[in-house]
Order: structure tokens, then sequence, then C-alpha cells
């Protein structure tokens, strides 16, 4: 196993660590609820925001236990967004990452009570992070509720909504991204920084301008991957996004110029945190995996 | 019209601009999602967690304007909850406060996610709260987040879920009541006192006394008016509770046990709140007003 490999797997080992011990069921009639939180948290997935949480901690000098509750933050809010985004209401997905979805293991009003309950626990956690300046944790809240609020997470999905069935150009397929994955993605390495409380304003923008790029990159590889990778090997439909004339970069630029636009947003990533050094090392591999990755 | 009417409908004018400045839609591809969180916010109601904030916070020697951001953050998840709670796979309601329920009159993706943005917002807006001390304000977030999530609010409707048709003995109601709404009163009494940055851990302790009375004798009160309000005062169906086989305390204890424990309920939380004086003058009226109201 690459030593990225190692790594990759020891945080993720981290972080299921971590929001397991968050979720323990605290009373015998709130066990559905408990059992559908910790079923859509614990399911896994590449952990993608945890891992940049705390390669950005490291970046900027802190330690993985300084970054434990901003990423599990992130990824209690990345977990909520996917059992909302999966509701009949909404696209309607019986399966994620293999599994039947959240409404389809339990019942879609614990499914809609259980993403509620994951956004709640998300700031209560980061609000509890043990750091010694209120002031940052603070920074944290906001930082977080921006991003996963009406503009940031949740505006690209109701933008998303709006917009099946229509023909997007790149800077409002852009806009819309930026929005629905980009913030949170922005708000994790972000998050991840200013829990190593050693970061200055100028880096925090640069790991800003990180995010962003890796952000997009991510997203485009996501439409790639649609066209490119089997049902077997994405636990979800292959085509899926093709299937229901959602907007993506392929239908836009075409395949080879979707790789390409993926490979200048990973330069621009690496670009941004040139200054950082050794210490960046993990999110240059990061920005690497996110456009090499076949799932 | 009464000193306490002037005083009701001043803090609901002011909490109503107050919120009304926080729901600007900031892009026109983002019109929908804002228009239907404003619906759900505008449309109103008594305004009585806002109302306990502001008068929380009178008790503990502070003005109303440091009360704004707890009163709108609490007033927020209630509206999320509301709109949540109307859904099809919840309570399937058509009607709130006499007007179309969020997803009647936009759509059910949209109140999900108003209903997801709303609750960011509420976070966001609470983290940024013009108070000199950040540990204040964190403490704030805290509170929130677990009185709004799955040991709170959300807890206690997914308690109440799992309970119809269920026999439920008065200790189980009580419990169920605590989280679904008791939860977030409480929240929204201690953090209008937190807001006055003057108070110590006994008082805050005595308004956590007071809240959980009024809490449970509202929702004693919701219970008897489902069952003696006609459908054109309440705003909602009449007798739609007992239709539901929803547990209640009317059927219970009976019409009139119910009201003894109304008025045991706001007795006991007069006297939490003696110690405060003529400052605590706002709470005893609101408290007075929880079971006297006629809807």
């Amino acid at each position: 196993m690459s030593d990225f490999q190692q790594y990759l797997e020891s945080c993720q080992q981290r972080i299921n660590a971590f929001l397991s011990s968050q979720l323990d069921t605290p009373q015998p009639r709130l066990d559905r609820l408990y059992s559908a939180m910790r079923y859509s948290v614990v399911i896994g997935g590449k952990r993608m925001r945890p891992l940049l949480a705390y390669a950005s901690c490291e970046a900027a000098g802190g330690k993985p236990g300084q970054a434990d509750h901003a990423a599990g933050a992130v990824e209690l809010i990345h977990a909520y967004s996917l059992i909302h985004d999966d509701l009949p209401a909404m696209d309607n997905d019986d399966l994620r990452r293999g599994q039947p979805t959240c409404h389809r293991a339990f019942d879609e009003a614990t499914a809609i009570l259980a993403g509620d309950g994951l956004q709640a626990l998300a700031f209560e956690l980061l609000a509890s992070a043990p750091l010694s300046q209120a002031e940052t944790r603070l920074r944290m809240v906001q930082l977080l509720g921006h991003a996963a609020g009406p503009q940031g997470m949740v505006g690209g999905q109701a933008i998303d909504l709006g917009a099946v069935g229509e023909k997007l150009d790149q800077a409002t397929l852009e806009s819309m991204h930026r929005h629905k994955t980009g913030a949170l993605i922005r708000a994790s390495v972000q998050l991840g920084a200013l829990a190593s409380e050693r970061i200055n304003p100028a880096q925090l923008a640069a790991l800003g301008r990180y995010a962003d790029s890796v952000g997009l990159a991510f997203q485009v590889q996501d439409d790639i991957l649609d066209i490119e990778s089997d049902t077997s090997v994405l636990g979800k439909q292959q085509g899926a996004d093709l299937a229901r004339d959602k907007p993506t970069y392929p239908a836009l630029l075409g395949l080879d110029g979707a790789h390409r636009l993926a490979a200048e947003l990973r330069d621009q990533a690496l670009t941004a945190v040139a200054e950082f050094g050794p210490a960046a090392e993990r999110l240059r591999q990061l920005a690497d995996y996110t456009v090499q990755r076949r799932f």
C-alpha cells in the first residue's frame, strides 16, 4: 500500500471512530432516529471533506486531533445533505454507495428527521471543539453556517433543481457547483486550517483558492465518472446524470474538454498552496487524487 | 389595547423586521428558495419563542436589541421545523395558520430545502450576534444545537411519530413534549438571558425551570384548544389531533384535568422567576398568556 493510501485509511479510521462516538442512542425511544443517523454516516464514502480538513490543519502546522470536530462537523453536514437529496421529492434515489438510501432502509419521515438531526449535531459539535480561542470556534460556526445554508450548499441544490432540463452555460454550471459542493469543500479546508489556531488571513485566503479549485475539479471528475465508470464501481447507476438530463461538464465541453478542465483546476490548486512547502504535501496528494480517482 | 397587548405587538414587529432583513434574495436563481423561506417565516404566528427570548433578556437586565439574534435564531429553527413537520411524509398538512403550507404553496423539494436553509441560517445568525463575549455566543450555539437536534426538538418529533396510535402514559407524553417543543422553548428563554451578558448560573437554572413549566403549559393548552376552539380561530382543522389518534392531555386527564394541569404549570413558572422581581413582569405575563390564549 502506498504511503498516501495509508494516510487515507488512517484518516478515514480516525473520522469514523470520532463520528461513531457522537452517535450513540441516548434512550430507547430515540433508537430508530439514531439508527438512521448512524446508518447514513457510517455507510461511509471517501470522507473527502474530513480528509481535506485534516490535511489543511496539517498544512497550517496543526495536529490531527485539533481538526476532529471540524472534520466531523463537515462530514455530518455532507451526510445530512445526501439523505435529503435522495428523498423521493428530490432525486428519488434508491441506492447510495451500493446500499439502500436512508428513506428506503428506514422510512421517509425518519430520513427527513435524521437529516435535520445531523445538521443540528454538526453545529453543536463544532461549537464544542476543544480549541483555546472562543473567537476561532465562533468563526468556524459562522463559516459552516454560511457554507451549508441558502447562500451555500442548500442554495446550490435549489439552483440544481431549477436547472434540470435547462441548457446551462459554463459560468452558470460553475456557479451551481460552487454553491452545491464547492462551499462545503471550501469550509472543510478553511475549518481545518482554523482549527490549527496558527493560520493568518493571507494563508486562509490561499487555502480558499485551493479549495475552490479542488472542489470544482472534484465535480468535473464526478461528471466524467458518471460516463466512464461501471455501475458496480460507482455504487450508483452509471449514466444517471445523462438519463436525467442534468447539466454536466462532459455534455458542455466534451469528454476530452472535461478531462482538460479537471487537470487545469488541479494545477491551480497546487499553485495556491505552493507557499506552504512540505506541510501541504497531503493537500497536494488530495488534489491529484481528486482528478485521478475512478469512483 | 392593554399594556401587555402593546408589548406583544411591539416585540412581534421588532422580530418581523429583524427576520425580514435576513431573508433578502441574494441572486435571481435563489429567488424561489428565498421566497419559500420568507413565506414560511413571515406567515407569522404568535412569535412565542422570540417573545420569551426578549422577556428573558429583560428579566436578566438586558435590552431588547441584545436579544435580536437569539430571538431570530430560535424563530428560524421553529419555522423550519413547521415546514418539515407539514410535509406529506410527516403530518401531511395542507394548511398552517390558515394558509397553504410551504410544500403546497411551492413544492415539496423547495419546502425541504427551505427548512434546511433556515436551520443553517439560524446558526450563522446566532454566531454573528453582536455581543462582547465570544464565549457567550458559543454557549448559545451549543445550547441551540442541542435543543434543536436529536436529543431535543428533532428527537421529540421522532418520538411523536413512533407514538401515533400508542397509548402513552403521562410521563412518556411529557417526555415527548419536553423534547418536541420544550427544548426549543427552554433554549429561547436561556438564549435571551445569555444575550444580556449579565446572567449568573443560578439565574440561568431558574429561567430553565420557568421555561420547562411554560413549555409544557403551552402544549397542554394546545391540546385543549384542539378540542375547544373553532377551526376558523385555530387556523387548522379543529379536532385534528383526536382524528389522528395522537396522544393528548385531554385524552389522558380529561378536559378539566388538563385545565388544572395547565394552571399548575403556570404557577410553577411564576414561582421559578419570583426572585427576579419587577424585571420578570413580562415573563409572568407570558406565562399567564400561555394558558389563557384561545388560539
